[in-house]
């Protein structure tokens, strides 16, 4: 092995359920500089220097001994952080992909208007074939919350903000976003729910959110309210948010994202009336930008500069 | 009757299927330099010098000898027009209004993202309960046409743009629309409509306009778009769409406009299940800003300056 060789980076793609093919592809043509290999063709382990993890494997990241930087396909990184063998000390860098907010901006912007327009109202009526015009409230009479207000939720909370809508975020820490009045802290999420009409999910999932969407905080949002959850599964206590659905506290659920995915098919969400469920394709990672999202997220972290979307492991995101 | 009285304007309120009770007392608050009379309680007609109108009795307008201007309460006045006791010489101005252009752009930007994540699609999966995520084009992939390029179609193109989407606008002159590729008149219509993937319609409604979404329109559609109208029915020709539609032409089409209105019970267009039928709401006056607009075209109007908005005769709109 030469000096030049044993100095050219080794990427490894560990991930299950993406198109490892297209993924390969891609990064050979955004990092030309890297050696590219896919799981479980993976060769000598010691030579792997970074991971590119989607699902990863149990054990793989373990196994590395000179990795140096661990990058996720998803914004996400619970899974990633509940793998008992990620060492300890390499950096993880969460996808926060211009592809990924583009789509996760389309689908709240879609589903946010999507009921401040009351389209399931008028969608029972042409059943019944009854013309029944009503005057929607002007989007600043319309409080839309969205739980979250990192580079997602601060997109979609600009977004609905420019529609004219009157828009709060709830955050773990402060966050400024113009135009959108800011809660943080569990002290102020109950001001926050009290004020929702619409309330979006668009957290990340940790010890402190898993479960935030339950009996208690449900009560708390105005009857007839609206859930979009675009976040994770974990996030909404099934039994909880059907009790809310059939007493008429909340009005309609959409739901991306599911404590099991698939979806099993006997799940009570697939038949219920006021859910709509989607199969988590809220925002999709598109490998055409993701891939140079990455590709520039690798030459920082081997140049030795601050990575952005660096996961904070105390905080989990 | 003293000159300050007789000085003083007074407006009529000629309308049928519309609060005249609120728009009384939001005109009279708006103007409170003039008198606000509601048909058919009109007094002596010589006096009234300013008509606003919504589905006017047939010959009111006719019957004002000292009528000085017509306002519409919609952006559409070919009924109006349609009046054969319509006074020649007065100055009809159109209402285009914040509030009606906030909601129309609310509408169209919701139905052109249900279309382009294919909502309906997964609406069919999830009535059997089926998980199959489909990753969608980027926007920038995906081709929106807007027919007619005014206020309304110029608002909901910038918007579309800014979500990224590959936006044209049609229109009858050349219009210039940030970030919009503009084809103009009837020769760049075909180029037109074979580039659209989800077709906007938001023109005025005039004898060349009247029946442009028929048979031979939509044949030059590529296979599988998509329709929006939010203009006026007789823009659609009605059997030429069911055929396009049971051909697989096109996938589906939102209408919130038709031929008659209320849509007959027995219309074909609500249970057809490619049709999304909305009762004329895609954007509704909202008295609380129209009635600001109203009041200032009014005084822009007596003041002889030149009011925005005036209906050319000749061109219909």
């Amino acid at each position: 092995v030469t000096a030049a060789a044993a100095a050219r980076p080794v990427v490894l793609i560990a991930c299950q359920g993406v198109d490892t093919d297209a993924w390969l592809a891609a990064l050979g043509r955004e990092l030309p500089e890297a050696e590219v290999r896919v799981w479980p063709e993976a060769g000598d382990l010691a030579e792997i220097t970074l991971a590119v993890v989607w699902r990863c494997p149990a054990g793989v990241l373990g196994r590395l001994p000179n990795l140096r930087g661990i990058f996720s396909l998803g914004a996400g990184v619970e899974a990633v952080l509940a793998d008992p063998q990620l060492p300890a000390s390499v950096p993880l860098v969460r996808l926060v992909d211009p592809g990924l907010a583009t789509g996760m901006n389309e689908f709240v912007t879609m589903r946010v208007l999507h009921y401040h327009r009351d389209m399931d109202g008028y969608a029972a009526d042409q059943r019944s074939h009854t013309w029944a015009p009503r005057a929607p409230p002007l989007p600043q009479d319309r409080r839309v919350g969205i739980l979250g207000a990192g580079a997602l939720g601060g997109l979609c909370a600009r977004t609905l903000a420019g529609f004219g809508f009157d828009v709060a975020s709830w955050s773990r820490s402060p966050r400024v976003i113009d135009g959108v009045r800011n809660y943080c802290g569990r002290d102020q999420l109950s001001d926050f729910l009290r004020r929702t009409e619409i309330l979006v999910c668009l957290l990340p999932l940790t010890a402190d959110t898993d479960g935030i969407i339950n009996r208690r905080t449900l009560a708390e949002l105005p009857r007839g309210a609206f859930l979009i959850n675009v976040a994770r599964g974990r996030h909404v206590v099934d039994e909880d948010l059907i009790e809310a659905l059939d007493s008429g506290r909340l009005a309609a659920a959409t739901l991306d994202v599911f404590r099991e995915e698939p979806l099993p098919p006997q799940h009570p969400f697939w038949s219920h009336p006021k859910i709509t469920v989607v199969p988590h394709i809220s925002a999709v990672t598109q490998v055409a930008t993701a891939s140079r999202t990455v590709a520039t997220n690798v030459r920082l972290l081997l140049a030795g500069c601050s990575v952005p979307d660096t996961v904070d492991r105390s905080r989990g995101y």
